[in-house]
């Protein structure tokens, strides 16, 4: 199997209408890597092929359903059929998709929130686990280079031990009630049925949690929830507030959290955020000028890292493609997940052990990141100011 | 009395290897209606006496403890003695003295927090009550200009219904044991004798619950906080997260609020920021770039004002002394709350009522920074996720 | 024709080693409208064909000279020949390989600065006018949305009329005589012999020429340069500072400018940004900020336009794919570039108006650089203050 | 005589109306070592004797003629007369008065430009030679901690040779006809019978040339400007673009200028800033966020560098009153310039070398700001590219 095989992505969701797909099929293809060859892009069979015929895909490789293309791609030659799927549905669609796939051998790219219970995310880890196939979910932001070179700089000691995080995924788009307009992100995104238990806390606080594990490595002992929804009749929650425990493994200190994700913060827009303190230094990222990192030593003036520099770590480098100063940004980013992902495909090494090994986010972090939500909720709803709390991978 | 007659000034404390005394002198007489003509410098009176010596007090005036200045002052003719006497010892001195001159008439400028329990600060409430002083405390963070403005826009309901409060005082001079080394500002901020039962949040902390309530008006109902001492051996917090839940005068519903104070935080310097999230557009304002104040109008292009400019409110222009692009800064906006003070006291116009009219935090302000401090408290030792609370003036 | 149809296409240079041709081949496939089929990655043929390898071209349209390229394409059945080449070699190249394509009836996307010469030009111009053909030249920064909307606001008299530009490219990358390095950029780009008669001032010179006649639509009408190289031995510009003026069509008032070109500032990466000055407004644009376009009306307060809000232009609106806050940059605006010319060549519709109609740079912008590269020589190596210029189209 | 000796000042001009005065008495008066206490506040009698009065001065030393003032004041006993005058007059005042006090013996302050013309620029030059006294020039911006330690900065070596400066003060008051409506800046300003012969440059130009100087050490060789007036009517330049050759002392290869002063540049308010590029690293300033001071070492990441801190020289250390953090502004600046000129007062060490040795704009910086604007004029007249020059001390 060659290094530099293009892989053959089918599709599932981000027919007319979505926001994500066009992303993810931008992302997947960026850099060459990967074609689009395959999709059942709605649950309506008739939008299905309708989106399909729009972007050009080939007829026979059209699909009204996902267990039609799943059928049909698994009886097509080894060297034709699709080497992975992305699901791109709204997330209740998630989980019977992703398990289907994986048990049939086929590698499987995900959107987050991975599922909407632990119990199916459990059954997702074993499938993977079983199937040692590829298993990535798009927790984008991890892609960024800067994020990366962050995570090498707290995981290096740079700055000491880690003893607070305060992040922040701020937005305002909903500070109206958007779902009332047939504005479709905004409609499925409101709906427990669809989205799930929460609303910004699934949508984008699952995501800020995410990129505190991937920096830090720390690990969520205790949450304390204070969930809102701000505008009248919505369903969900629109603005969350959380004070965390954090810990490393191995030891019983334990670090504190801030987290912030709110969709009503008028102005804000997708203002991901992260500030890293620790005992000699911190360090702050800010995904809307994702090309720089802020290092802050003690006692030293403030650095500015800006991406591609020579003095990045190999994780950053790998994941950058153009020199300083020529910005790179959210799409660039979620291709480094679909490219990192796609490395350990064409490796054959799949499996729970490939995100580490290869840099993308796993089946276990998205199994993380549902156990984070169903917690959070938890925790809103008792009068006990900790929830405590440990994820079991 | 005429209208900008120059106001005899006595301070307490504020001697050698003092910080803040320095400031306050610089602020009283910075724009020339105060002169500072009496003082005590010191708890120990040699080094009193030599304090004043440095600074070209005359020998009669200077005075080597409080009580002689009181006596004295008050036996000098009235249209010769101090009109007010400044306080800036450290917090465990503020509430004898505080109250001793009240009593006796002379209005007075008290830095915060104002005293160490609710209890003292009601018998300065009451005390200020009595005499019809004019009482001022230095939350000097209000009196810059673009606080003014955004307290105005707020007020007048540029953003709407404040619905969510994220307020910050980010510093991190106390990540190392700097107690120990003798340098004095950290000395006694980490003694609980001296600084009250509240480190950053005491220090800090309680900036942050002042400037919140001078631009929304809000009033805090409930006070969910996580304190902690980073540092080991450290009698006092280090660090504060805080859940809060704040009302309007008649409202039932609830505005969310996240207020962070740390001193550990490695590379912030002195960076309070305040961001107010309303049902039609935000606000943001930080210390460490006073001269800008950032709005969000939902669905518009964010605007930056910038102090010095016609299209501010009034009382935004009368803290302003030179034009747009002409950074003014924190000696200033210093400067600014001990104008308005004076603006009273020559007024004739003290009590309770005084720093509304005014413009300039007061008695009541600094007994809500008290009680603030000790619900705090109260709440970090709870495990009940709310502890409710209601300032009562 | 249908409206959406891939195109094909062939690439001359940008092989091994080479860093814009990996750009273009990204930026031309990044929305799905484009397909790379063919090359001849090298004047080199043996590296032409092991770079074709690399990148999975078909061995029958994998080329060992552009010359083969031109002649098998055109034999190629039309619906399976490449629509259109991109070129991009060094700059000596471009005039013959332009030439030929054009002439042959293909359309050509060109890099910058288009030719050597005025008289190379004007036969470029001629021949895109008798071909009717698509030609458009890669000034990419011209693709960014907020630069569209710049040009939107400056042409709607949103700032009055121009009074002044200063514009910047600022670089660092050649403050060290990176070319004795084996650098393969910085060893052509200060190469009379390749480059051109200008280093700076073509390379990125001619960029910020472009930008300013994009959003601006004035003229140069008097330039006066210094022009230096710092590094010594090198044998091009590294370094130039030009005073313009500057006319709209009509009118004799001039506009005044300044155009700063540098590769040996320091620490600046890629910093091109402009500033227009307009009798009641101005406009400011930051290439490694770019998702961002400052706006500041006289008299009120400043104002941030944010790409992929409702509020901006529909130029600026096509060029988006991704919500506010999610920034693009660089490859994203790269690809507006192609995606343009792409639908002018669906369209069917090129010649001299083409890129007006369809919004990309073309051929006559592509020869205004190069006059305005000759004219800032001429200017730098003159004792009089202006050299007056007029660009004929 | 003490090191601490509270200096009388004396002051004309700064009368009602005056924008500066007001600023000049808070900043000489801001840290305590000096008193304002005899005045000429105007040069109609009336009103000098009404401003006065205004602020409080003794009757007895409010004078109606600044002749009556030198005249006065001489007459006193030493220990009681005036140490210095600080001339704050529109511009075409400074010379008569600065020449009279200074053969006096009186220590001067003066506002900037100095004079008019370089031969009343070399008269007063000669008389503060042959005086002894101590002549200063309010070039209040080089009053900066943080443009202190940029001077520390490459005068140390810590860029390399300096290779090229840009030095912007961008303003936006102008843009309109503001003199016709009455504002006394804008008359007197734009008024060559009192401004001089220049109007952005001698204002504002002259002070990015003293910034320049102060820094870098570099003195201009040769000018090449281009000056315009933009408002119809308007008699002086509102608007000046220069390019420059920077010589080093005993050095004959030049560094490369940008300057550029304009007033007519909308929503620029104060916008002074300054960037130095030499050849291993570069620096960056801005008078509107003047606490921060941006350093670009080649190869390694910019970095922050902020007032207040341990790691900064000595010079700015002296200059700055609190923390980091906590912001000093224009004023605080300002003031610096008064405290260096009165420790060189007390001091008792006058004449041309007390700049140097006490670190304030002298007589010698006035002198080479005529020179240059002198310079600049005749280059803007001039068709050659460049106007030589060299200024002789």
């Amino acid at each position: 199997m060659s290094d530099n095989r293009v892989l053959r992505m089918g599709m599932v969701g981000g027919g007319r209408g979505a926001f994500i797909g066009e992303v993810h099929r931008t992302a997947a293809c960026m850099d060459g890597g990967v074609r689009f060859v395959a999709g059942c892009l709605s649950s309506t069979p008739d939008k299905a092929l309708a989106s399909g015929q729009d972007l050009g895909l080939n007829p026979s490789r059209n699909y009204a359903t996902w267990r039609d293309m799943l059928e049909t791609e698994r009886s097509r030659p080894a060297d034709d059929r699709i080497d992975f799927v992305s699901i791109v549905t709204p997330n209740h669609v998630h989980h019977e998709v992703a398990l289907a796939f994986t048990r049939a051998g086929i590698h499987v790219v995900c959107d987050k929130p991975l599922v909407h219970t632990s119990a199916q995310a459990r059954e997702l880890v074993e499938a993977v686990s079983a199937a040692g196939t590829v298993f990535a979910v798009t927790y984008n932001y991890s892609g960024y280079p800067m994020v990366k070179h962050a995570r090498y700089m707290v995981r290096s000691g740079e700055i000491g031990a880690v003893r607070k995080v305060i992040v922040e995924y701020n937005q305002g788009w909903l500070a109206g009630k958007l779902e009332e307009t047939g504005q479709k992100q905004a409609d499925w995104r409101t709906d427990p049925a669809r989205s799930g238990a929460a609303g910004a806390v699934g949508d984008i606080g699952s995501h800020a949690e995410q990129l505190t594990s991937y920096i830090t490595g720390l690990e969520i002992s205790a949450i304390c929830a204070d969930l809102t929804s701000f505008v009248p009749g919505r369903r969900l929650d629109d603005d969350a507030n959380l004070l965390l425990r954090l810990t490393a493994t191995g030891r019983t200190d334990e670090a504190r959290g801030v987290l912030i994700a709110s969709q009503i913060e008028i102005g804000h827009e997708n203002d991901l955020r992260i500030r890293i303190f620790g005992s000699t230094g911190s360090l702050e990222w800010r995904q809307e000028e994702p090309n720089l990192l802020i290092h802050r030593p003690e006692g030293a003036p403030q650095r500015v890292l800006s991406r591609g520099n020579a003095y990045l770590c190999d994780a950053a480098k790998r994941a950058t493609r153009i020199p300083p100063g020529h910005p790179e940004a959210f799409l660039e980013a979620f291709a480094n997940v679909y490219n990192n992902a796609a490395v350990s495909i064409r490796a054959g090494r799949g499996g729970l052990a490939a995100p580490d090994e290869f840099d993308f986010p796993g089946v276990i972090d998205g199994a993380r990141g549902v156990w984070f939500i169903e917690k959070t909720v938890e925790s809103a709803a008792s009068s006990a100011k900790w929830t405590t709390a440990s994820f079991v991978r």
